[in-house]
């Protein structure tokens, strides 16, 4: 399994991004496309107000084939009743007539402010004649689909014969749950679709929904892959791997990319009850205001993940037998605070990454969450994102 | 029923607060004595790891009876083993020694930094004498309780014979749930002390514990209520109605002492199928970050709240009978964002309160939370509270 520099697309995929005008200048239309039809598979945001291209992408991914992705940010068509679905509908349409397929293989998304309607004609103006930019570089694409992503984020690496590429955005409103941002992941192996969406849901499991910037759910989340099987079988288990570690290096980028993060995250839960004990205590840890506060200012203050652990009521937690370490130093044992040199963990938390690993010391289970640190660049990014 | 400006004590009840050398300056001891035992119940933090004071104080409540209080602050003798144990007996053996009353008849806070050990001899020492300080203005015993609350909080009122008063601290670290910061409340109603708990517990639950700063639920919190009888017997839905406004009140003088707060942030969630998800949906929009960042920033981005009441998975909502108002501006009709006029909103957010209300259409239940908005300060405050 070997990651590519720079990140590349699978054979037979291809993508381009434009500026339609939503944004006043910056790429804010993208698609991706397949050469043939590709088995596909998605999941979505689990929250009650999905957005329309949402409720379209649930009804088009059952048939489990895809040929094109088209994506457009600064506006997310949420909160827009039939006049959304109608216009998620003329996005794919335009997207099929211009990359030669039929709507139903097209995937839609739209990605920023919610409840101001789509522009639609907009979109339609951008798509036509966008077959014309298609390209193989995947941070085009990416390219089109950022909000206040500072970067373009795509990934690719190659396992056996087989290339898989990710490409995402994301930067706030993130605490996918079942879900995830928008990921969409591209390979040339071939695998049938009901086989896909369990490789995903599992991969995600453990990736993308394990990643907090804020706690807020997105109303547009989607994570969709399709396989064009230009490179034959691949070993399901190899596979199964490296898309779950590919998932995982996405994760850290998105976190670390988060509205106003300088540094990321993890926290890994040891010994608890069950996986479901783990991945609670864990996403409380990365959750946590004074926590991430805390990591961000490198400050010693090492009672704030004791409190985190402790408020998750509902789970098996006996002081006594809990111990955590901050960037490998031991900073509670027994559920009391160490001598540990102060200095030391202030200057381990003054590095690009904050390591919280808790031992519970109940059972055998684990998770690890990913997030990042608050600083004020979240407050002066959310505070006017509507108006700037 | 009349709140009184400025606050006082009841029938029987003094105070004192010193500087005994845990702060470089200003009070950081306090002591709330009544003449006579007093009738008493208490609510506690629900976080797994609670400090010594709170292991000791759910032992003492037990009786039901109190003379005196004894709460420092600066260090919350939390995550410090059995010495912390036995510094909580020594705090309490010392207060009751100085006010002339036994130690079972103490409760003992300590609130602040989590996991250094108490200096315990800086209490004693600040202890001994104290009686002679005792006066009758509630806002001195709070100033010797407050850690990063830019003011005391106190506040009294009469009813019938009767006078209550609450006294608080707390600024970050709050989401309490069954219990909530440090609140004392005291009165000369004659109340026994099992209906005494029961009217504190219905009071609690619909005002400090639907209060949430940055859903951190310490590990010191703790509310309790002492009645010496001096008035008498009053009516008891008269005292009920009474404590639960004062509750709500102090719980709005918490909110907008929050760290860095500018804003006090009220979600009224009405229609809910039961109180249960009222209250979850409540707590969601006041707990968003997102929702937080538009207040603060007077940014009319609505569709955030759709996002806050949408990602409670668990809970009935339905995007076509929800409907949403800030400031009593209709900004959301059938899950759709209506064609509100922008800057009325952004002038009614710009003001020191923003009351989201949501109607869900699903059931009867009512719930509000209490919440403020989200600044830079917040940050500030919590990057280096440890260190500074």
């Amino acid at each position: 399994m070997t990651f590519h520099d720079p990140p590349r697309l699978p054979r037979g995929f291809r993508t381009a991004s434009r500026n339609c005008g939503l944004k006043p200048s910056g790429k804010d239309l993208a698609v991706f496309v397949s050469d043939v039809d590709a088995s596909a598979a998605a999941v979505f945001t689990r929250n009650h107000f999905p957005g329309a291209p949402v409720l379209l992408g649930r009804e088009i991914i059952r048939r489990g084939v895809l040929r094109a992705i088209v994506v457009n940010s600064k506006v997310s068509n949420v909160a827009t009743g039939a006049r959304g679905v109608e216009d998620a509908r003329r996005m794919a349409a335009a997207a099929a007539s211009a990359l030669g397929t039929s709507p139903e293989r097209v995937l839609v998304a739209s990605t920023g402010v919610i409840g101001l309607p789509l522009p639609i004609e907009k979109n339609e103006r951008g798509l036509s004649g966008i077959a014309a930019d298609l390209g193989d570089d995947p941070l085009v694409g990416a390219e089109g689909m950022m909000t206040t992503d500072t970067r373009p984020k795509a990934l690719s690496l190659t396992v056996g014969d087989v290339i898989i590429t990710w490409v995402a955005k994301g930067a706030g409103m993130i605490e996918p749950n079942m879900a995830t941002m928008l990921v969409y992941i591209m390979t040339d192996a071939a695998i049938a679709a009901p086989e896909l969406e369990r490789h995903l849901r599992d991969a995600v499991d453990v990736s993308f929904n394990m990643l907090s910037v804020d706690s807020d759910t997105s109303t547009s989340d989607t994570c969709a892959i399709l396989a064009n099987g230009f490179a034959g079988r691949v070993d399901a288990d190899a596979f199964r791997r490296a898309l779950t570690m590919g998932c995982l290096r996405m994760t850290e980028i998105l976190a670390r990319d988060a509205e106003g993060a300088t540094k990321l995250l993890r926290a890994t839960v040891r010994g608890a009850k069950d996986a479901g004990e783990a991945r609670r205590i864990a996403k409380s840890l990365v959750n946590s205001p004074l926590v991430k506060t805390m990591v961000h200012g490198a400050d010693p203050n090492v009672g704030r993940v004791l409190m985190a652990v402790g408020k998750c009521f509902e789970c098996t937690v006996r002081p006594e037998t809990t111990d955590a370490w901050i960037n490998g130093q031991k900073v509670v044992q027994g559920g009391q605070r160490t001598a540990f040199d102060e200095g030391t963990v202030r200057a381990a938390l003054a590095t690009d990454t904050a390591d919280i690993v808790v031992s519970l010391g109940i059972g055998d289970a684990e998770a690890t969450a990913f997030g990042c640190d608050l600083s004020a660049g979240y407050i002066a990014e959310n505070a006017a994102y509507y108006s700037s």
